[in-house]
């Protein structure tokens, strides 16, 4: 369908709204929303988190039950792993109330908004990525500004209605992310490139300084800021990264073995020891990196 | 020789210094010195540069001239890329005062350490690396807290003596960084692999992100904090990587080996869509990111 901007941004298109998993993105949600939305339900699988959704963040509701949690609810969250959202989805159907609108934050897109095209017919869905995140997870982690600025994907699928995307807009506004509508192949063919792939050059990183560490240990000593940013996704939290490299399995390889020509030619230039060749590289390399930060990052 | 810690940090043990090269590492060394040292002069071969360090830092003397800034001068700093550093050990020895000190920040300590035991024999001589810095490199850039907390590698060569050991431990001890004396060949193998490795993985992440990005752009608006930090040393100063990976090009090489076997080993762990195995690898390498980010590093 072709969807038009929100009327309204600013009118809260409804009034009860479920945040299924409340760790760092739920919860980091939860608390952008505190205030906006008259009536917030927590689902959660952990007690412990299910008891802070209420006494530290104030939620209206929290309950362990998926069905009891979606029931009655006017706008569903899902702020799980990917894998988790995809049994979900396979769940919540029967217990969603005729007219909801279903979102998701997972990181891949494509088996997900596939998924959702299986929900029933009354029910909106809109496959969503905020493109923020911090490498500890957890509602520990929860930060009322997470979003603010961060690219917010959005992805229509079969069951993406005027109101779901309407919706979908008003949460992306309300939490000051900036929406980009993408389509979900497009998304994770993106993502693979510029999130999946450094996760795993990353984790090879701290993989090989760790093989040398194992001969001489002063390595770790030495280590500073430069190896800190280079090695913190390898940092990240195991389950949402496993969903992430098995849904988008094709992607991350491919982007792998485009990365692996890239230092090969670095590598054989350096070899070589040709300077002038490799200077121009890495020039070229370091005006697209500044090309970047300066044109499209809005982060801090 | 077998060198005895410095008798008293606190109490000066020179008068005159001079630091040659007044980027971000020559100029946040001036700036943590500034009211510590009784007379500082500064050489570049920038006059806007010379300039800024008496306008802005409050330099006592400022200098294009190489032999005119060392005269006279009990420490003599390098703060250059590593091979104009190897040049100025060439050219720097008749105009050094006898027992005068000399000092480098360079990145690479093999060329450096071995060249300065080619310096008269009445002049003390010793490595020096600071592990701190930032992409951008320039006296703009400098911080005075640049190296508070950092470790600071200290080299002896053939010409350390007592005195140079002492002058070199006050100079750490009075940027507030902490010293970590090790041999040049063992320095310049582990900084391949927490720090000349990182820029080149890094670079050609990028390179691969922006091979994609020429099929479709819209990747630039989707990177996020991830892509910038494991991106962020791509965007370092070229003269100064190009010294670094020149110099040091075996055990970049080496690294880049032990590198490449690591990423293999991951991918074809996920192409075989092994998911214990990849958890158990992940896993792994996630506690040693961990743990050196809990056991060893000190900084922001």
């Amino acid at each position: 369908m072709n969807v038009a901007p929100a009327k309204d941004s600013a009118a809260i298109p409804f009034e009860r709204m479920t945040i299924i998993g409340l760790g760092l993105m739920g919860g980091s949600m939860a608390l952008a929303l505190r205030g906006k939305v008259p009536h917030m339900t927590a689902v959660d699988v952990d007690p412990v988190t299910l008891g802070a959704a209420t006494e530290l963040i104030g939620m209206d509701a929290a309950t362990p039950d998926l069905a009891e949690g979606v029931a009655g609810a006017d706008v569903v969250v899902l702020a799980t792993p990917v894998r988790v959202i995809l049994e979900m989805l396979e769940k919540i159907g029967p217990h969603l109330k005729p007219g909801a609108t279903v979102i998701d934050l997972g990181s891949t897109k494509s088996a997900i908004c596939a998924a959702m095209g299986d929900l029933p017919e009354a029910v909106g869905a809109m496959g969503g990525h905020p493109m923020c995140g911090r490498a500890r997870g957890g509602l520990l982690a929860a930060a009322r500004l997470l979003y603010n600025g961060a690219p917010f994907v959005l992805c229509e699928t079969a069951r993406t209605t005027q109101e779901a995307f309407e919706r979908a807009r008003w949460l992306v506004d309300a939490v000051g992310a900036r929406p980009v509508p993408i389509a979900p192949d497009r998304h994770d063919r993106a993502v693979a490139a510029i999130s999946h792939l450094p996760y795993l050059v990353s984790a090879a990183l701290v993989g090989a300084a760790d093989a040398e560490g194992k001969r001489d240990d002063l390595l770790w000593e030495l280590a500073a800021s430069g190896f800190r940013d280079t090695s913190r996704l390898a940092g990240s939290e195991i389950p949402m990264i496993l969903d992430i490299l098995i849904t988008n399995r094709p992607n991350v390889i491919d982007m792998i073995r485009t990365f692996r020509g890239q230092l090969a030619a670095l590598e054989e230039i350096l070899a070589a020891g040709d300077e002038a060749t490799l200077r121009k590289a890495l020039i070229e390399i370091q005006s697209a990196r500044r090309a970047w930060e300066r044109d499209h990052y809005r982060g801090g």
